[in-house]
């Protein structure tokens, strides 16, 4: 995206994109038919637990004044309307942690205020959305988001494990609580007494872990050994939920001479409550704000302003990633705009706004990216199974599959020229053929196996399409009438799902990686190599990052420290948005530029693990493996918390043609150990490996076709001097 | 072992074996120094954790006649005897679980009649132990042990799942009766109201699973990437008595208006109180017993001596397994002799009587195992060092080093013949350094890795000694001093621990992972395959794996059930014994022979990984990780928990040589993608592995010299086709 700050520009060109293919939104979200679900409930379970477990923080925080309630309200609300006129519907919108936070701060300030009390803290927050959404308005005009790329990796990242500390502190302070008596409650209450509330809180200890080791343990199923396919499938992708119900069961299991109350549940008003209504018309008691409270809510607003032009764009980014292969454009300024007007929409009728979520909108498009490719691959399956039967060969089944593809592509040829297609894969993969002399022989399993080989022709691609988006936000909206259902869940199932939230966001954020990397004992570095790593494993002297990681600890525990002063506290946005020039003209002076690039790689580039074994073009590890579905596949390549697509550059075999071959050859020697080759295998590590990064990156990289055995012997029959 | 029932023909063999090379079990063990306190200290902690929980077990199922003061007296009192004048010092002996067992009927059985009570308990159980010892000298005269031969691994591994399952009820028990009202207390205690039961019964359940996660998770530390190598040493061998100390301290963190009695801890007489004097004077009461009893006594007496013979003679046989290349000989019926007496011995003072224990007797070996190699290995480090810092050649390193190996081996040589040296592991590889034609040049680093090729040239042999064992019950018999101390550890902790050893015991055993084989998803079997396993995977169809381990689980489910049966439940180690003869006679019946011998192969042999990528003699695969250190390999030898030494009788390269070379040539052509060759590799994978059945298991099977670079190219340089 060009840096242009002409008013109006960057939204007109965001419409205009998003209008071209606005109905086909709609078109292409219906024809995927029932399968359009999974995807669908997969984002609901994701968008709504938080945004309980938020609306229970704000319950506590806020003295009753905002529930679950209002929270889900809010997502659904923000999400329905997004999703229907918002520009980029992969973006999924909810309450997030920052607007607790934020909203929080505000509690206790309007509290402490004589002249506003908890009476007028929601219409005072109402004048702060007004404010807010007037400067989202202003910077979307200005065309803010056209520096959407300098938001490098060491802020995005510092954002994250910021998130993952407030939700693992939200985690501790709500099982220790569960030992003392709630503030709002009468502690004459029997289940309060000391003994009660002992074991209250060692109940809450056994459920909040259960669910915590659980819940990681279900993320796993995939690659478990037991049980069948569509279970492992299933548990993976619903397991988090399905042990919520799990948990929220095992609460009710202590019936005799246990008294009401323990354990603790969710406690929120019931929509249809006469209690519940009272939010909904704060815009009433707007104009009883004392003028100075309505000006000085300017300040809070330009931190929510920040908080929000920040979080939304960083979303919307990581849910459109290069990698996805995307066709349809994207929509910043636009959604910035909208953003703005929802803010207000939320101020005056007395609920937290919501705002674009990490990590549900990456999970978002990476779920459609699961579903196009199970829609792409059985079409294509049962193309070339037609084709096979009918005795073609190799150029007429590409031929077949070719037209295939094209029939399942939109019509609409859109802004975004990098797309790719099915041909280029074709054309490589024929041209290999050819020159192994067997393309005009009739095709069978053996040459072209359909299964696998169709993995291998397609690319990254994503089901964009608005009917996931609205149908998600939709259910959210259904939880706010399933509330006496919520209500059931004991609430320290909520505090383990907040410290699943913190430790499911850790992985593939890399200055959590460059932390544990400190912490490992040199002697085991070698381990980091073995798996896949980050580019700066290999080009950047461990000194440096250790300053790097170092300088970025301290400032996240500026960031940290800074949310628990009283009222300083509204800053932290701020001090995360000065990372970026900090990055641009501060840090180029202590560090080396090309450290710094593959330290802060804007893109997730990696290399592919270093097997010490590495005699075979090991390309993709997985297509070894017969068994491994392809759902599997896809968990490896996206990096499923961030939602980012790794960008492996391998440490191919290619790469190793400028060593002399002699030195590959005794390969053909099985009495030569491994171990000999040891030092050269290190001098090739540290080398810096390949970067790829215009390449957008195939579910498959390159195309390995299935040599017949009887080629083999040929290639091979000259010379075996070995 | 012969076959031979000549009475007193085994005992007169074992003494005279073991007679000569008594003085050097002491000067051996001495000469080791400090660092027989590490393998000391390790079976000290694995003998003495179960003999308190099975104390605290008993004291609850003998309303307090049996205490941990008791059982910890025994298993010093018998193990301190036994290392001094026992046959086999590597066997640990212990009051065992079927022992409880075993305890908990007769007791049952006493408190019914009205002629016994619970006063006469302990002197009956005198009359039952002497008839007990009195069988077992018997069939140690007439030569029982002799069969020994015939326990194969059914019987051995049913006997080893059923011992597990025990702990895990007992575990599941005790947890679920800290919920209740124990028996013997006053229920009006505050600590037994309602409340604070239900807050101790979820603090065990805090507390217990607290110290199996912990503990599991410790258990693998020497495999962790952070801390550094000696901190992981440490927590890998004394993690779980450490977390055991870290939950006792856990259970005190509640201070604040918690009863006194929450959480529940070890209840024990102090040694020094005079309640916990009565039973050591039980012979005296022994005449009261009405004689009808006396006699009746005979009929738990047969099912003891069974058990115990069993339970002896295969704690021994694990000890000894002809994996650990072991150089003094094996003395099974002069031990069952001795244990005789020390039966008469605990019976006389009424105590229960200790036994041979699994795991502890092979894990006794296996540590001393890794401290002969520590040993050995420092030694020719240094003369390796030594040498190459005088130019010598590889011949002159290998005669040097031979030299320092032979003086560290005990001056007797003992009857075993197949005791190994250092000498035809150098012979092969001066053989094949001098066909690569350096064997006259100056060794240096490059040639001869001191560091790693010492470790290839090492046998497991283990410091066989008598002054761990004897020092090791002298720490468990400190025990009963420090008893005040041991009952600060919380019950439920314990509990924790039953479910520990539990799962502990489970990994090894082959009846165990065909369990688990049977519930794999029949997609994912190759996994199996990947990871080092049993040959009958290999060779066995699945239909007939699956019908033997159904027989074999039905008939553990029998003998659970069995336990269930108030006083038939003594019968349970008949029915295990029932299994040698079923497992000669009856089961060749309905499995093929060559089937039932890879299902129940007497020696511990597997198939190493099939790795899909197999170009490299994959010989051993920690050779490659420079970073290992050997006690990490070690573990890997030698599984832990049943202490058998792997049989890795691998699927090397070199047994391709049988497969056209052509086949394996492409592997010079980075290419081809590995995925071409699956067929032939599931080929390989059905085809039976070679076997090595008389082949002791060296530490590194093949010495694989480090040849310099240089040679590579002499080799490869003449025709490089690919």
């Amino acid at each position: 995206m060009e840096e242009t700050f002409v008013p109006f520009r960057g939204i007109k060109k965001d419409l205009k994109g998003r209008l071209l293919c606005y109905k086909q939104d709609w078109t292409g979200g219906i024809r995927a038919g029932i399968r359009i679900l999974a995807p669908t409930t997969y984002i609901f379970f994701a968008s709504a637990i938080p945004v309980i477990s938020f609306g229970e923080q704000l319950e506590r925080d806020t003295e009753g004044s905002l529930t679950a309630v209002q929270t889900l309200a809010s997502t659904a609300l923000c999400g329905i309307i997004h999703s229907i006129v918002g520009g980029q519907p992969l973006l999924i919108l909810g309450v997030a942690e920052p607007t607790v936070l934020m909203y929080t701060f505000m509690f206790k300030f309007a509290k402490d205020q004589k002249d506003l009390g908890q009476p007028l803290f929601l219409a005072w927050s109402g004048w702060v959305c007004v404010w807010t959404a007037l400067l989202l308005v202003l910077l979307s005009i200005l065309g803010a988001c056209s520096i959407i790329n300098r938001f490098t990796r060491v802020a995005g990242e510092l954002f994250g494990l910021l998130i993952a500390m407030l939700f693992m502190q939200q985690a501790i302070k709500g099982v220790v609580e569960e030992f003392g008596i709630p503030k709002s409650e009468d502690p004459n209450q029997p289940a309060f007494q000391p003994s009660w509330r002992f074991g209250n809180g060692m109940f809450a200890l056994v459920l909040s872990f259960g669910l915590l080791i659980t819940a990681l343990k279900s993320r796993k199923a995939r690659s478990w050994r037991y049980g069948t396919g569509w279970l492992r499938g299933f548990i993976a992708d619903y397991g988090v939920p399905f042990m919520v119900v799990v948990w929220t069961g095992v609460s009710y299991m202590p019936v005799n001479d246990v008294p009401k109350g323990i354990p603790r549940r969710l406690f929120s008003p019931n929509p249809w409550s006469p209690g519940a209504y009272t939010n909904w018309t704060v815009a009433k008691e707007m104009l009883n704000v004392p003028p100075v409270y309505i000006v000085g809510a300017f300040i809070p607003a330009t931190m929510i302003a920040v908080l929000y032009y920040f979080d939304h764009s960083v979303a919307s980014q990581l849910a459109q990633q290069k990698e996805f292969n995307l066709k349809k454009p994207s929509s910043y300024h636009y959604d910035l705009l909208l953003l703005g007007f929802l803010t207000i929409l939320c101020g005056l009728i007395g609920i937290p706004p919501a705002n674009g979520v990490i990590p549900q909108s990456p999970m978002h498009t990476k779920s459609l990216a699961t579903l196009k490719h199970q829609l792409l691959r059985s079409k294509l399956v049962d193309t070339a199974r037609k084709s096979i039967s009918k005795n073609s060969n190799l150029s007429e089944l590409y031929e077949n599959m070719q037209q295939a593809y094209n029939e399942m592509q939109t019509p609409l040829v859109y802004q975004n020229p990098s797309s790719l297609g099915l041909k280029e894969l074709k054309e490589s993969t024929i041209l290999q053929a050819s020159s192994s002399g067997y393309i005009n022989a009739p095709v069978d399993e053996t040459i072209f196996d359909v299964e696998k080989d169709v993995d291998e022709l397609l690319h990254v691609e994503v089901k964009e399409q608005r009917l996931s988006n609205v149908l998600q936000a939709l259910m959210v909206g259904g939880c706010v009438a399933a509330m006496p259902v919520l209500k059931k869940i004991p609430t320290s199932v909520l505090w383990g799902y907040f410290a699943f939230m913190a430790i499911e966001s850790l992985p593939g954020n890399q200055f959590w990686e460059r932390i544990l990397l400190l912490f490992t004992a040199p002697s085991r570095r070698y381990k980091v190599l073995e798996d896949h790593h980050a580019t700066f494993v290999e080009t950047v002297p461990f000194k440096t990052v250790a300053a790097f990681t170092l300088f970025q600890t301290v400032y996240l525990l500026a960031c940290f420290g800074i949310t628990w002063i009283p009222i300083a506290g509204v800053l932290f946005p701020l001090l995360i948005m000065l990372l970026v020039p900090a990055r641009q003209y501060l840090l180029p002076k202590f560090f080396k530029g090309v450290h710094l690039q593959d330290l802060d790689a804007a893109e997730y580039e990696e290399a592919s693990a270093t097997p010490y074994n590495m005699s075979f073009g090991d390309d993709n590890a997985h297509s070894r493996n017969p068994q491994v579905d392809s759902a599997e596949v896809l968990d490896g390549i996206v990096t499923r918390s961030r939602g980012e697509i790794r960008h492996t550059s391998s440490l191919k075999v290619t790469s190793l043609t400028q060593t002399p071959l002699e030195d590959m050859k005794p390969v053909c020697s099985p009495r030569l150990s491994q171990r000999v080759y040891s030092p050269r295998l290190t001098e090739l590590r540290v080398a810096k490996s390949p970067k790829s990064p215009g390449k957008g990156l195939e579910i498959k990289k390159t195309p390995t076709p299935s040599l017949h055995p009887s080629i083999l012997g040929q290639t091979s029959n000259g010379s075996s001097s070995c």
